[in-house]
């Protein structure tokens, strides 16, 4: 019996509830003990003693408040009230642009996203200057607040933009600074700005990495701005957070983390990470850099590669199941969505989807995809929330930020460093003549051989 | 020397000519000569003996019109006053509305956002109740045309959200009639619909699959409303498909193929495509399906995987540049670039970005992020493209296209079908009571093993 079954072949399965209830994410690994690479039940339980003596370590570390795990606790640390008072003044406006990058900017987008407010949260997150001219000219700048972040207020793309940005804020003859709030660290070039120009600000927290920092300042004023249900979201993350257990068994995030460490092990170099929300694409680019920066170290770490349940099943579906067996597919969704009819048709080889859901089209589709994976024998597993609202984003955001941190650990490496990313700054700041660079000289260095047409 | 010299080590590479010009793509392979995995000149010079021999496979196959190769030649095939009269009706619209999936959406979208109208060019291409609602409501009906597209003319997907946008237009008082236009193929539902409601319509090119047809009239309806130079788009295509020769180290997309399947063979598995421009998203995602749907098959294949310059760099950089050595990275960009000057600041930290091109700094992260991954010893390819327009851009397309056919030639896969998505579009029509197919039945077989908190 299987998904839809009655009664489990294996003792410690739960079913899927009948009626849906505000429980923890759900992750179903069932697929895995089946698929090729996969794993068997007594490998997972093996797993699941490391996992028992990494979680004393994490919640040791919670505890006195270690570098990194503290993101753990943002459900209870951050103060949504202090993030209400600052923001105050920009209180009425429509759209919050969000000028950051990396961490400093996907945190906002996932959240504004998932709960339905995302086109009100434009984000400037590259240097492109053709996107940022034609982004530019499509605010109305007398209701736009402008949320500039920076850990370290030195990010060379987020300062690039927020200059140009205020001179066109100067430009439509708005006062950029009765419409900017800062997000920064205690010091550096933004703070500065902060202090003579006293604009409103937040501080990044203490011993949170970008990635890490979705609860947080860093990225709830959009959010709150257009209002979000900020308490609800970290009543979600304080939920995930005191779920944590000893036992993969007992522990969706943990369960999550076993599963793609132990494929990674046995060969799913891959991990294709394909919501069936389109609400939830910025949440996949999130989780890719969580994934990505936080594990690719060492010469280790799954590569995350985001898509888009269905749409993408036109796209990538032919290789994720007849391709290389090198991946793990992470299929995402809610058990809940607003409903939306199909109407009925004058066209007789259509008249089936007539009168049918739309929703119920897309999740016969999540499912369809799921069932011919595991025909494949390709891994899968299924990550599920209630609905998405805020109290379950809260959760699911916490709960993955949890499954990173075992992986990380069962991996052993760094979880929270990103070392590799500095020779390329430091590159780049030498050829725009910040400074003099033993990486800027090497660029020219590589290797070229360059092939052109006639 | 390197790419900034004047001599190359290399006797047969040329060099970047210091004068832009409107040539072919560039690409250079430089990197790959010294990088884990990697491979030697020696081995690119075997490699050519095959190359050559495909070659002429490869031109047989377009002079006899043989299924799928014929793509290449859509840049002569494809009759743009065809295209112009069809649409004449709808000429005026400010908005095209492309309902569609996969190949079916992904080629309008990419012309579309490349030449600078893709927000004019909105796409329903996924069966999301909720995304559909909020973006149907944003829609001016009276000023938008709707372009329906698919080969068969029964994907559940496309015709489902057609049903409800033509509920909606009636809605708005709108004659659905008299705002869309359809391209199928000569028989099925929705040629049957063209019929009974006598619609403008216009039919697929025979033997092209969905994913190699970007330069036909499935995805250049949109283009052509929204007032594209589609005549520069198919001569830069011809361009292309009359440059390929019987040499790699004469044609980038060959030089291109057999890279990319060399490094495969050799453990990069997956190929990382990146865009330094944000008008190239889109056809990131193009490139994607064109890669994985005819290459991920046998048990062969790498997954794509998109990204984003310079954005990404702050998600996925450390993992491209210390995770597994499992990895082509593509870098990809237009060699010119409209410019947007950061203005000069108070701040003395960042005095080092004022008066300088944002377009600068965004070259200058392209060349530090290619140094860094090569100072790594991780492989890359750098693709460019003189600039943002038609006809470079249907140069790209084509050599793209002939790229992804040779590498499936030195894979030996069979490049034109996607045998492996017809189980999961059976089971999703037999899970909505369509048929009763097997695949449906088998979806509850699948194991289940659901982890949920307390």
């Amino acid at each position: 019996m299987g998904r839809s079954g009655i009664n489990s072949p294996i003792g410690f399965a739960q079913l899927i509830p009948p009626v849906a209830h505000h429980a923890l994410m759900y992750v179903d690994i069932g697929s895995v003990l089946d698929s090729q690479p996969g794993l068997s039940r007594a490998a997972l339980e093996r797993l699941d003693e490391r996992v028992a003596a990494i979680h004393e370590h994490i919640e040791q570390e919670i505890t006195t408040e270690g570098f990194g795990y503290r993101s753990l606790a943002l459900g209870s640390e951050t103060d949504p009230d202090r993030i209400a008072n600052a923001v105050e003044p920009l209180a009425d406006c429509e759209t919050v642009l969000t000028v950051g990058i990396g961490g400093s900017a996907l945190g906002s987008a996932t959240v504004t996203s998932a709960l339905g407010v995302g086109e009100n949260n434009p984000v400037c997150d590259n240097v492109d200057p053709q996107q940022l001219s034609s982004q530019l000219s499509s605010l109305t700048w007398d209701q736009t607040a402008v949320h500039v972040v920076s850990q370290s207020g030195t990010t060379a793309e987020t300062l690039s933009n927020f200059l140009i940005v205020r001179e066109a804020m100067a430009d439509a003859g708005v006062d950029w600074t009765e419409q900017t709030i800062v997000t920064t660290g205690a010091d550096g070039p933004l703070r500065e700005l902060v202090d003579r120009h006293d604009l409103p600000s937040l501080s990044v927290p203490a011993g949170v990495p970008g990635r890490f920092s979705v609860l947080s300042t860093t990225s709830l004023v959009a959010p709150t701005i257009l209002g979000c249900d900020v308490e609800q979201l970290l009543a979600g993350g304080r939920a995930a957070r005191n779920s944590l257990s000893a036992s993969l068994f007992e522990t969706p995030a943990y369960a999550y983390a076993a599963v793609a460490y132990a494929l990674e092990q046995r060969g799913a170099n891959i991990n294709a990470f394909v919501p069936y929300a389109e609400r939830l694409e910025p949440f996949a680019e999130w989780f890719a850099q969580l994934w990505a920066e936080s594990l690719g170290k060492d010469g280790l770490g799954q590569t995350p590669v985001r898509a888009l349940g269905a749409t993408d099943q036109h796209s990538q579906l032919q290789l994720y199941r007849a391709g290389r067996h090198d991946k793990l597919v992470t299929l995402v969704r809610p058990r809940e969505r607003p409903e939306l009819t199909i109407p009925s048709t004058e066209i007789d080889a259509l008249s089936y989807l007539g009168d049918t859901g739309l929703g119920a089209l897309l999740d016969a589709e999540f499912e369809a995809t799921e069932a011919s994976l595991a025909a494949a024998n390709q891994p899968t597993v299924r990550l599920e929330i209630d609905a998405l609202d805020a109290y379950s984003l809260g959760e699911l955001l916490v709960s993955m930020e949890a499954a990173t941190i075992m992986t990380g650990e069962l991996l052993e490496v760094e979880t929270f460093t990103q070392p590799a990313v500095e020779w390329g700054k430091r590159a780049a700041r030498g050829l725009l003549g910040g400074d003099d660079t033993p990486e800027a000289n090497a660029v020219g260095d590589t290797r070229s051989l360059t092939i052109e047409g006639p």
